[in-house]
């Protein structure tokens, strides 16, 4: 059974959705289409890469990625098919697979070349939908691409580490449904840099010096039940691995969420600094 | 085959809702997933509660339903696993399901204790997931949990009845899509307060004195088109079967809804009255 | 196998979609549902009838449509089921299938007859569902309806020519997910009407004097990258083949779109002069 599944900034209004998923099943009657998300903020490729390398992982071996975020052709915006740990991507050439790509390898990359068949404004539907089946009725890339070597980059997705490896510097690079500001720092950098040493995480004007693995290790008095700590703010590492800055059982109608309480916003910088053995003076929460 | 639904507070921007349909398909390829809603309010319990009884009985028996709502898992939150009106249910012990085993009893219920195997922050993708497959393969319920008798109830969810049996007093459990504003008060309690008589309903200041049983009732003089009773309140048992007062023809974006027009919101107090057979005074309709 | 798609105003809060997919499962266990859309602003015909005419398409031949806006049975407002391209489609009939049927006429229309034996505030779960699952197992739309020869038609979906044949008056029927204005003139319309002549397309104080057939063929200029052009207005024939009115690169919560930087709105009129020979005194692109 062929599993495709759909990341876009279509929207959920819009026909845009429909008409894509009623080609898909003209062509592959038996297939199961799964929305990852059309909630995208048009052309944002940080918040794709983010969504897609959250999501990709826990679908089937030999599932097929199709992502249509600014994905009309040009120039500068080519077209490309991959095949990356035993998954598939349909997408446009604009980084937006930089974040999965930066940790494995794609074992064949193609610029699609079906182009000169069709003369199209929605490439979604018109090329990456027959690419899609064309993979899932187990076509070669090769045929409908010529083979590339490399795919383009985003930097600011990469936090930095400066000299003295003493502070790592990254940036918001997602905001979720409850508020949560996501940085690009994971949770493997924080271990290789830190090295086991205290810390001091600063964004904005707030600063947190544990991390935490589950929300509610915050509520650590057991003598008031955990609703009453709602609003505390937290720094942990999600379930994705990444650090998060979070306000315990933020909804953002009412108590708000780190982003609106705490003024953080998408690409603001998150610094942490690591403390020199000499100066330790306080306790590490692990 | 296997029916399984999702219920949560996730949102559809996120990789939360991706990443737990293709856990799901991992493990059981022929699964179909249906989403009942994503977007309850973040941590609202009741809201869950009124959507669910509402939609649950719609599926196939033995359809399973995952619910993940407030649902890290803490020592007052447990999670836990039920049998019930022949269907199966995934969630955690926070009153959620009282609105439904407040009239169907279950059958088993267990608390879920996999999670020496699991330290997740993510309980639904690495929890719920596991134990819905299980169940779906067919497995019993005492294997992933060991058997309990009571779940924990939450009170609000029930409207109250005064001693001299002529008052109902219920309150706002849910406000819908369209503005509509829907009570805890359903039409086999008011026919059992009730008995037939005359009755005043209040909301704020606004009183009602017939329920209806659809919308376009309200529009009774047949020399005007439906149109034209836009924006006329009206207090009817909707299709749940709860007391509703709604807006006719409403639009949040245009006209308002009963929400907006009215002053109702989440949590206001509904009264019905009822009145002597004595003071009768003017004609009821049924 | 049986494909039935939705396009509702529910919102996707609600139990309602999830109480239809259930009936259709609890009907049809293998059936394929697929949601078109179940934003549509609350009872908007003209909406429906955009979004359903640029999507229906798409599907297998024989798909069943179901269509819930503004579908609570009344003297005015019969429900329909009709067969048209190969395609089902079963609704009110209060004007929304005036697009698509325009252009194709419909081989069957009948008026829907079952409800003698269901009184209901939901028909979409209570009637549509049942003719849908009728239609799927092969019944013939005769059983459950009579033949009806007309359907309702709603006039703001055609634009119109003048006399002398040199000016289209059209308006605006659907804002999209990235702000882009949408007409109700489309490309036959506009080549049959201008005959290669000159034109000026006006939208309130804003005029158009190209129409391009991609968005990024307003980045004409090389020497800059596409993203430079972030904010550019242009005017194009869509994927769906209407006039619109768009902003390069947009995004309603940043850079803006159409409706908010250009001030057009749903229903804000969008005229073409064409330019008698005579007259002609620049280049068209085409």
């Amino acid at each position: 059974m062929a599993f495709i599944t759909l990341t876009t900034d279509f929207g959920t209004k819009d026909h845009f959705v429909g008409a894509v998923k009623g080609a898909i099943y003209s062509e592959l009657e038996d297939a199961k289409i799964v929305d990852i998300t059309h909630e995208i903020s048009p052309f944002n490729i940080t918040e794709t890469a983010y969504i897609l390398k959250n999501s990709y992982k826990s679908f089937p071996k030999g599932t097929i990625h199709i992502i249509g975020v600014d994905s009309e052709l040009s120039e500068e915006n080519k077209h490309i098919a991959l095949e990356l740990d035993n998954h598939f991507f349909v997408c446009p050439d604009n980084g937006l697979i930089s974040m999965i790509a930066s940790e494995i390898k794609p074992t064949k990359i193609v610029e699609i070349n079906i182009h000169d068949r069709i003369e199209s404004s929605f490439p979604v539907l018109d090329v990456f939908v027959q690419v899609a089946c064309f993979i899932a009725r187990g076509g070669n890339l090769t045929v409908i691409g010529k083979e590339i070597k490399a795919f383009k980059k985003i930097i600011e997705i990469q936090p930095k580490v400066n000299q003295l490896e003493n502070q790592i510097i990254g940036g918001v690079v997602y905001i979720d449904n409850y508020g949560n500001v996501i940085t690009n720092i994971n949770e493997k950098m924080f271990q290789e840099v830190g090295k086991g040493r205290d810390f001091v995480i600063s964004a904005k004007k707030h600063t947190f010096t544990k991390i935490f693995s589950k929300y509610n290790e915050v509520a650590t008095n057991k003598a008031y039940n955990n609703q009453q700590y709602e609003g505390h703010k937290l720094a942990l590492f999600n379930s994705a691995k990444f650090l998060e800055i979070a306000i315990y059982r933020s909804n953002l109608d009412t108590v708000g969420g780190a982003n609106s309480l705490l003024g953080l916003e998408y690409r603001d910088t998150i610094t942490i600094d690591f403390i020199n053995e000499s100066k330790k003076d306080f306790t590490i929460l692990t």
